[in-house]
Order: structure tokens, then sequence, then C-alpha cells
């Protein structure tokens, strides 16, 4: 079996690539390299089930031909901007890295009969949903340009399916922590503690409340959902065992780092940014009755991270 | 006050504009004329308050200048292709010509602080939902690329809605007809009946059914939302009163045109085409409970505008 994974040198993707080639699947992974390091998939070099290629997925005749060129029997598509602050700033990011990237990947799907995509949606495709969100909860309306882009992407992978006979694997990420991480609420606070550990800025009141998911139990879920749900159309909220506040995350970093008389200093209001949404609870029941469930409840995922990203 | 109309020479699009301007609203109405006809908005040419521009709003640089050359109060953004069947032999027409053209509009709004957004969305975009459909229904699954790109329209919509201080009035159309249709299936009936009056070919099994809206119906809904419902994202469902099957369709056309011995012919299917939803129903009482119901029944909107088009 041969997997083409997009995003290969990011967070989620250099795990999975690992992840992929253990079970024996060869694998091509492509990253333009914007937010993955080159260090994520260098332990991979060596390994001759992986072929790297430094691509940019928003150009469509080079999406074309790498599919020309292979010939894939599953595309497990990650790449994408994952800053969601950094599309506020820059309003074609999403659209372009997020959106037109996944088109051009169905495109080269149709084109070469690729039947089979996992792709990496998000909880921002809910908006202000409140309660315990599931997988059916509407309306879905997004409150930021990253969650507006991963939405179109699973309207047009549905497609997709629909008309060119191609089954998907759709998981809505929550936030997810581990090694190799490139950004993201611990990576951000331990980087701030280390260059001034008698500050910290925390974006907002320190209140915003998710779930976070650990890279490895998230990788599980996928696999899992992958092997076990055979739909069309499978879409999974990926849930963690209860939520984490931000004021918390600072305090287990300030505790691990062994900082005294750090002082916090709250930017204010309830969002860490235009278009945040602040709260949020994942119902998960869907993943549960395949039988997954994280090992790490979101506060010990959050500890393990923060330790794992000090000691490197 | 002062509108932009995208679309302005297409089917709803003129009707809008006609009336727009007999509430003393000044239009600027721009097309590409790939689906509207000149004709549609010929009648205008002689108004002061109407200017028509001939545009292509996929070119985002043309499409901001036209923001920047003028000060518009609001975006009556109907310029789409809205031919589901012609997007399934070109994948990249929907994308272009509705989603593209979606975002580009939104990009002039944010540069020019233009503060409110009426769009055209469509039923398409709860592909297999099943029951009564409220505005609330979930998940969104399209199945065609027409449905895919309007879903995307409105999660960017929101998005900007959010992040830039857009107030935005999503509706989604029904089945419409009514005189200056440009095709649909009314359209396609006489057309085929009046080529050959023997014999009639049916897409599927004749059994698809859906409500139909009378045009003035239509705009009444849009322009009563527009007024009285002022939250930040405005969504409604345009249904009609019952649904009419494709097989009624034909018999009310063939008795209006007095033809006898006409010869049937089903393609097969329970879809016209791929991606079609053959059958739904909308709950419309989130509108009714504005005080919109439409005069016309779905079989009086056929039977009325089966007529205007004969009478033509």
């Amino acid at each position: 079996m041969k997997a083409l994974v997009t995003g290969a040198a990011g967070f989620v993707g250099s795990h999975l690539c690992d992840r992929l080639l253990s079970e024996k699947i060869t694998v091509v992974g492509i990253d333009n390299f914007i937010l993955g390091p080159k260090s994520n998939v260098e332990h991979l070099t060596s390994n001759s089930s992986f072929n790297f290629i430094e691509l940019d997925l928003t150009n469509k005749g080079k999406a074309v031909k790498l599919f020309e060129d292979n010939e894939f029997d599953v595309v497990i598509h990650l790449a994408a901007n994952s800053d969601i602050q950094k599309g506020i700033s820059n309003t074609g990011l999403d659209f372009q890295s997020n959106l037109v990237t996944t088109y051009n990947v169905l495109e080269g799907m149709r084109l070469t009969s690729v039947r089979e995509i996992i792709f990496s949606s998000t909880s921002a495709i809910y908006g202000r949903a409140t309660g315990s969100i599931s997988e059916n909860y509407g309306p879905l309306f997004p409150t930021s340009l990253y969650g507006a882009s991963k939405l179109s992407s699973e309207a047009f992978i549905s497609a997709y399916c629909e008309l060119y006979n191609i089954k998907s694997w759709i998981f809505r990420f929550p936030n997810v922590i581990g090694p190799r991480a490139t950004h993201g609420v611990v990576f951000d606070f331990i980087e701030k503690l280390k260059r001034d550990p008698t500050r910290l800025e925390i974006l907002g009141d320190g209140k915003q409340s998710k779930p976070y998911v650990y890279v490895f139990d998230l990788i599980d879920a996928v696999m899992k959902a992958w092997k076990d749900s055979k739909e069309q159309i499978n879409f999974f909220n990926i849930g963690g065992e209860g939520t984490t506040s931000v004021k918390d995350i600072a305090a287990f970093i300030i505790e691990i780092m062994n900082l005294d008389n750090v002082k916090i200093e709250y930017t204010g209001g309830s969002q860490g940014w235009p278009g945040d949404v602040p709260k949020f609870v994942y119902d998960s029941s869907k993943l549960s009755s395949l039988g997954w469930n994280p090992r790490l409840s979101s506060d010990e995922a959050i500890r393990k991270s923060v330790k794992e990203i000090l000691s490197k």
C-alpha cells in the first residue's frame, strides 16, 4: 500500500509518517516547510519506504503531476496553515493553504482514481457551538478563516466522495499537543518563559478552556477509524478527556519549569484573538463506540508535553 | 442607499434590481453574461438610478477596484453558476464562479468597510438530509460541487462577519421559477416539447420531488428578512408550500401546452443527475415567524410560470 502524506514535516504529519511506515505502508511525504521544519522528517531520510518531496500544493499543475507520477492508494491530507492567528493578518492564507490545496488534492485523486482520503478538519468548524458538541451539530458558522477553510474543505471532500466514488475519513481535531509541535499555547508559553522567566503574557482572560489531546492518542484514533469505519463519509470529533484552561496550562508550565514569582499579565477579554472560540466541549462518543479512548486526559497530555518539550 | 447586485442579469438578480430600484435604492449591477442574458437588464438601461458594469468577479483585482470606485452600503451577492449539472463535467466551475467570487466580494467589502451582505445559498448544502429540514440541520455533507461551493461561501461569510464587523442575510433557495428563468426543469421541458411535441425525456424516474417557489414570493422573503431580522448572521430556508414531483411538472406543462399523446421517456434511477438530491422538504417556520408566507404553492408557482414562459 502506498500513501501520500501532505504536510509530512508538520507536527501531526511527521508522527503519522512514522506510524504508517511502522505498519509497512510505503509513504510519499510532501511539505513546503512553511510551518513544518525539515528536522521533523530528517530521521526518515534513510528509510527506503519513505520518499520526501518538497512541494507547494497550491500549485494545481504540480499537485496533479505528483498524483500522475505515483499510484497512491490513500491520501492523508494534513497540509494546511494551522496557525489560526496568522490568518487574521493575511486573509488569503487559509483560503490558499487550506482550501485550494484540498481542492487540488481532490482533483489529483479524481484524475488518477485514488479512492481514499483521510483529512484533518477542526473543532473550529462549529464556531460558537455550546454544550457538548456532537458530529451532527448544526448550524455551522465558523468564526475564523481557518474554520471556514476547513468546513469548505469538508464540503468539497463530501461532493467528490459522492461524484467520484471516493471514501473519506474526516477528523475534527481539537488542540493537539506533544513532541514536534510547531506552535500553540504550550509551545508559546514555554518559549516566552525561556526568554523571560519573570513574567508571562496570557492572551485573553486565561479562562479559555478546551480539550487537549496528546498526539499519539490522536494518531491511534485516526488509524482505528480508518480501519474500522467504512461509510462513504466517516467523520469524527477527536476529543480528549476533560478540558484545560489557559490559566491552568500556565500554572503547569511554571510548576514544571520550577519558576517562582512569575508575574502573569492578561491582555483581557474572553477571546485569545479575534475569531477564537474560547470554550468548547466535545462529545466524542462516536469514536468511543469504535473502541477508542485517549490514554491521557487533557491535563495529563499537557503535563507530559511540557516535560517532553523541555527535555529536548 | 447604494446597493451592489452581482449576477444582475441573472433570473433572480434582474428581478431584485427591479425591486430595489422601486424602493428608491441606487443599484450598481454587474454580470459576466455567462448565464444571465443582456435582455434581462435591457429594460433598466434608461433608469438613472441603475448602472450596469460587465465584470467577471473571479478576477480579484477587478472585484476590489469595483468596491474602491464605489461606496456600497450593501451587497446582494447572487453571481454564481446555478446550473448544477454543468459543474459535473467542469469541476472548476463551481469553485471559481461560486466560491472564488464570494471570497473576492468579501475582500472588497473588508477593504472598503461595506457592512451588509445578502447571499443566495441553496438547499443543496443539506445534501441527503431527510425529514423536514430546518436551518439548524447537521451534519452538512453536500452531494454536488454546487452545494459544496455554496456551503463554503456561507463559511467564509460567517468568518468575515465575525472578524470584520459585517452583517449577513443568507437565504437557502429551493428551486425558484418564474419569468426570466435561464434554465431548470420547467424551462427545459418547455424547450424540449417545443422542439418535439410528441415525446419528452425525463431525467431519472420522475419521482424527484422538491418545493418550487415563485420568484416574486422569494424576493418578498429576501426583502422582508433583510429589513426585519437583525442578527449578525441571519439565515433562512425559503420554502414553498408543498412540493411538486417532476412527473407532475411534465403533466402540468403538457396540459397547459394542450398536447396529446406525448410519449414520456424516463432515463431511470432516482436521481436526475449525479449529485442530485431527489427529494427534500423544507421547514420554513423561521421565515413564517417573521410574517412571510408564499402567495403561491409549489404547484401554483409552476402552473403560473409555465403560462408566463409560454406567453413570451
